[in-house]
């Protein structure tokens, strides 16, 4: 934590957190504007050493009535969600008063995909005063910027297989399938679903080493943007130093995400490691009108 | 080979076999019918047992005047392409004088997915006076009917997974990608692309072992549909016993395909796997208008 910075008068910021290293990423960010951070990290999803550094509280799932309680008592107002989520295995939930109060609007919300799971939170976290906000508002340098992060830029040919990519990724979008796509010279190679950016990065790999991949090494372009009306608060694609791996063991030109509507983990690993791998990291405008 | 079905007086038929078990069950379904077939093993692809029982050559890709010469002395003028391809590695095709006389077409056909590349042969053929025809033509017993192809078939909530498939299925369509999605209960699980179906329901079997998919085994169907304006002569989506055992082992409900555009390799087999596995398999009317 830094102690120079000023606090402001906010109240303090709600960070409920998922899996992986965004949760601290989001909290230092916010923390370098002065406002006080205060962490619930979801018991199963959330990873210690990614809320140690900052105060703290476990929550579980289905237990509501506490988490208000300590929101109460911290003084919050604005929350943040951040991290992944694992849809949960609802055996394994046990319930509290207030969460079987509104279980009803969750569970509407458990039908459909990710996006309207989290929607039916923001609505219940709504009807109850608090007010659900994106990590680009309290943290806006967290998001990816336009033009290449690193040394390198798409060529030509990187270009035209981003906008195909894109454009396969609008077509998918009203299914609510994932945010990523690995394009090479024209052709789709992957799709991502349920699998995640990582595993799908990771076939392509495989099938790379099988020589069931015709294109060139160094040829393709992974390719991740939100869905079509997604809801920013919750939802944007992420890429991290990981994500930057991946795209390198797959042999890819590099990666294509959309400027301002995507979350970057640990930004300095990103470019070291896509420097060192040479692979490009850009940030593209969103081809939507 | 049977021998009992009378010769036909048309020309005995040119089966180009590509790789997989489609080949044999093409020609077993062709001599059925009382034509002769001489098989066309390409060298790479297709498999010496899937050749063995029927008069073949062994061709090479890049032989396109020894290819010609064959079907000369053979009589030959009606050409099927059947089995698996995979994109050649360019490096080690050799030439000869008539192949490099009818490359630019072929060059052309290269760029852009399967889809294109067949068209290309197509075209080649054609223009040689030979007759590209599809093995549904030839074998119609080969093509899925309408209707559930064992003892089980889909219920509401499976055909609600089907419909959506077809639609998701359709909007990729026009970029070129597999052919092939799973859905379970509204969800998108995998959608495939240069894998193949094999390795997508192999992906859907794995991340359920990991706990990754929430939707309880038992819900969620394979669907595969052609693509939209697809050629039918050379490109349809196939299924076998194999695509049975992924479906099970993937712990899904069921496969549909669109009935009379899916090739089906050992049917028997598929309702002897499907039946013992408790999946269904079935043939639905294709959405397009």
């Amino acid at each position: 934590m830094t102690l120079d910075a000023p606090p402001t008068a906010a109240s303090p910021l709600a960070i409920i957190c998922g899996g992986g290293s965004l949760p601290r990423a989001v909290a230092e960010a916010v923390d370098r504007t002065g406002r006080r951070c205060v962490l619930f990290a979801i018991r199963g999803w959330a990873e210690p050493a990614a809320v140690a550094a900052f105060p703290h509280h476990w929550i579980d799932l289905g237990r509501y009535g506490r988490f208000r309680r300590l929101m109460q008592a911290e003084g919050c107002r604005d929350v943040v969600f951040i991290g992944s989520v694992l849809r949960p295995s609802v055996s394994h939930i046990r319930l509290d008063w207030e969460t079987i109060r509104v279980l009803p609007d969750v569970w509407r919300a458990f039908h459909g995909g990710d996006n309207h799971l989290l929607s039916g939170v923001g609505r219940v976290l709504g009807g109850h005063g608090y007010r659900l906000i994106g990590a680009h508002e309290v943290a806006p340098d967290i998001l990816v910027p336009e033009g290449p992060l690193g040394r390198l830029a798409p060529s030509p040919r990187d270009m035209a297989d981003i906008t195909l990519a894109l454009e396969l990724l609008r077509a998918t979008s009203p299914y609510d399938v994932g945010q990523g796509t690995v394009v090479a010279d024209r052709h789709v190679l992957a799709l991502e679903a349920a699998e995640g950016t990582d595993r799908m990065l990771d076939r392509v790999a495989d099938l790379r080493q099988q020589g069931r991949i015709r294109t060139k090494p160094g040829v393709g372009v992974l390719v991740k943007a939100a869905k079509v009306g997604q809801d920013h608060r919750f939802d944007l694609p992420t890429i991290g130093p990981k994500t930057v791996e991946g795209v390198a063991r797959a042999e890819l030109a590099g990666l294509a995400v959309v400027a301002g509507a995507t979350i970057m983990a640990e930004p300095q690993e990103i470019v070291r490691k896509a420097n060192a791998a040479g692979v490009f990291a850009v940030g593209v405008r969103s081809p939507q009108p």
